[in-house]
């Protein structure tokens, strides 16, 4: 890996203290960083190098996924630096061109750049255009920046970032960080199929009936309800999380799959995602916003009553689609997605409901029996399960079993390690593409529009349920189940 | 259920306490019994039906699965009497045919009678024909007889057998035990198969490279020297267990999936076994001998050393085979099978190996991949396992994970039982049927030969071991290795 220096914009924020220093750190373990690198934090606040230090150390302390190690720390914690920042400050990017160009030639590493931009979306714009006036992102090496969520608030907002970022960096410096792209089992999906011929023909998508794709959480709105009561789910995770799962999932499945470049592929995906017609949201969308409840045995508020939410707010923290991908592969198999807070369970994953060929030839007595599954478990835990009919032998009933691989390891790499390890690489696999984000809003404009329209009804749901009742509707009316 | 009378010959036996009595009780728990039954055990010595009864409680008390209840156990018990018996002796006969009519005027119950010969292979004879004789196996019900093994010790010595029970019973009246078709995961490959469309996908033969049946057993000869230095592996294991294992996994594997009767379709299968000739045996088969060695852990003696065994024995304690099933479904697919005694584990477990598509595409680097396998354990635990290649996403490196569902409930009805059970019912599915013993015979016969003519060599191997070299060379010469 090429030497470097990274700017870590927002260095005192939240994701860095519990993500990105820990990721930092455990690449440093692992032997996965560049042999020199200059980390340069930036924060509004005075503090000293030292303190900053101490800081970093404390977040390791707190949130790293392996213990800190005596040996070796120093030598990490020495390549950072602070720099305090006003990001609206023309002298302020000066001045940390300056600290860059000394660390540079101190530690004697070419002008390759790596920006990681963790702050508020409406400093981005400003943030780009000075690193572009200011000269630090004209390197003689290379340039990159990292880009969190979220991406636009619409269709429009988004290409208007997009423009912003394209006046000082091209597509392929640009990485936009969907932590769901760095989960181990959504970048195992490629190897699952490519390494496993015995999946070929379980996934072949003529046999699949449905696919499933669910992230629940069992959180509230927290003390994020200034950006949530204005995002809603369908910003929060569906417009991002939930459609990169849908093309990560169509792409890696048998009959799709070649070793290609993901980025391109994954456009394929989303370019056949049928089209919904605003006045026809109401037929395939489901929105739903929880009441008080009890989430693990807890009893918690509803969501109008959360702090910073208004009273009447007619926000979604329940989203539910059938989607359809017109191409050859996966025409007439629907994908259900689903998102929802205050859900009863914490789980991220994706099931193929398998088509139940039995009913068809009534062959068997089919008492107990259920459809095939072959289900994916992305967080929290990972796991890999198929679920099978078994004959009780005492009562000859079928039960139903699960064959599973669980891999509970605290020893997995976080999403963050993985994505700022392929950044630092160059590798943009696994980053949302600007054709894939624009597709995407593409697509949910009609049903934000609706949304903001009251064309459907907003459907209340308990806290700790499994979400409105309109959402097993929704598939009841293709005789199909959630799982 | 039909009434009957269980006339048990070799009551006072090892398998009549261990296996009979349990399992009879464990149906009567579940209400697997008809309302009234008789049954008489039979054995040399005087005792009285009281002191038999409290043989079979404390039987119940030792072996069965489930804990003895004290409400229902007199019911159960007082179904039992004793007759001390001379199984040479004409008279014993017709004293056994009074008892038996008195019990069926006492409980009113009609001419229905199961005889279950647990007696030495040399008894069969003369029971058989003084059951004719006397006129007991004449009834104006059904009458059954279930054959314990071995059955023959060549095919000449089981045409004989088969001789004598067809003078009193026609073949759908004889149930010929083996206890392999009796273990819940035997009987659920067909439903496994039926009830999940999805493992027809996974499971098709085109995709199989090879299927490996083992059963090894951390035992050595224990007390049985006198008949197991006459018999060895291939006919204590060999000729009846692993071959009807085969019979079941080819004929229970898509494309040969049909509800018909198993009996008439197992012969359609090993009537495709390819001949071994005399001459080749030494190519496809492997004969092993223990060694003294370490067994879990204990220092265990080798197989000469054993009490009653010959010094200068020739016997087999371990065989492995290759053969292959000469039908449009499984041309080319060789099965491998391999038992022996004083192994490393405990294990009965079919394997079937994916070919590897991969390693002819060299669309991805291999490093660490191995075959795909679908195993299903037998016995000690029952399990469904799917082995699947992975990439650890922190090495980069593929790693082999198993996706497995095992049963280790004490709650599962144990072989004898479900056989029982079929016996009492009058279905023969899980019954070998002549045509099957005799086409195994015939299959065997050449091998026998061999191994009579030693033109093979007998591989020494140490106990606790997985056996002799020349069996890992069997499948090497193939490109594979045993799982």
């Amino acid at each position: 890996m090429q030497d470097m220096t990274l700017v870590l914009f927002g260095a005192t924020g939240d994701l860095a203290q519990r993500k990105l220093f820990p990721a930092l750190y455990n690449l440093f373990l692992d032997g996965k960083m560049p042999d020199s690198i200059s980390i340069v934090g930036l924060g509004r606040y005075y503090c000293s190098n030292e303190t900053f230090q101490s800081k970093v150390e404390k977040a390791l302390r707190l949130y790293s996924r392996r213990a800190v190690q005596t040996s070796g720390l120093q030598d990490f914690l020495t390549k950072f630096r602070y720099f305090s920042f006003n990001a609206t400050d023309r002298g302020s990017y000066l001045n940390l061109f300056e600290l860059i160009k000394n660390r540079e030639n101190e530690l004697g590493i070419p002008e390759n750049r790596l920006f990681y931009l963790s702050v508020a979306p409406r400093l981005v714009d400003v943030i780009t255009s000075n690193l572009y006036a200011s000269g630090i992102s004209q390197t003689q090496g290379w340039k990159r920046i990292i880009v969190e969520k979220p991406f636009g608030s619409d269709l429009k907002s988004a290409q208007q970032l997009n423009d912003t970022l394209s006046k000082a960096f091209c597509e392929k410096e640009i990485y936009r960080i969907d932590h769901y792209l760095g989960k181990p089992m959504v970048q195992n999906l490629e190897t699952l199929v490519l390494a496993n011929p015995v999946l070929e023909s379980l996934l072949d998508h003529k046999q699949i009936a449905n696919v499933q794709i669910t992230a629940s959480e069992t959180v509230g709105v927290e003390t994020r309800a200034d950006y949530y009561d204005q995002a809603g789910a369908i910003r929060d995770m569906v417009q991002n999380h939930l459609l990169q799962l849908v093309m990560m999932t169509a792409l890696h499945l048998p009959g799709e799959v070649t070793p290609k470049d993901n980025g391109v592929k994954k456009i394929d995906i989303i370019e056949s995602f049928r089209p919904i017609l605003k006045e026809e949201v109401y037929v395939d969308v489901v929105r739903g916003q929880y009441e008080s409840g009890v989430v693990l045995d807890m009893p918690v508020a509803g969501y109008k009553e959360e702090p910073g939410v208004n009273t009447s707010s007619m926000n979604d923290t329940f989203f539910a689609a059938r989607l359809y991908i017109d191409n050859t592969s996966w025409s007439g198999v629907p994908f259900y997605i689903r998102t929802g807070k205050r859900m009863e369970k914490k789980s991220s994953r994706i099931v193929f409901e398998f088509k139940d060929k039995l009913k068809e030839s009534d062959a068997l007595p089919t008492d107990g029996m259920s459809p095939n599954l072959f289900m994916l478990e992305i967080s929290p835990n990972e796991s890999v399960s198929l679920k099978l009919n078994m004959k009780d032998p005492s009562s000859n009933r079928f039960d139903p079993v699960y064959i599973n691989f669980s891999n509970n390891s605290e020893d997995h790499p976080e999403a963050y390690e993985l994505l700022l390890f392929d950044a630092m690489l160059g590798n943009t696999a696994f980053f949302a593409h600007w054709k894939e984000v624009e597709l995407s809003w593409k697509w949910i404009q009609p049903i934000l529009e609706a949304f903001q329209e009251d064309m459907l009804p907003l459907h209340p749901y308990p806290a700790g349920s499994s979400g409105p009742e309109a959402a097993n509707q929704l598939l009841l009316s293709n005789q199909f189940s959630w799982w």
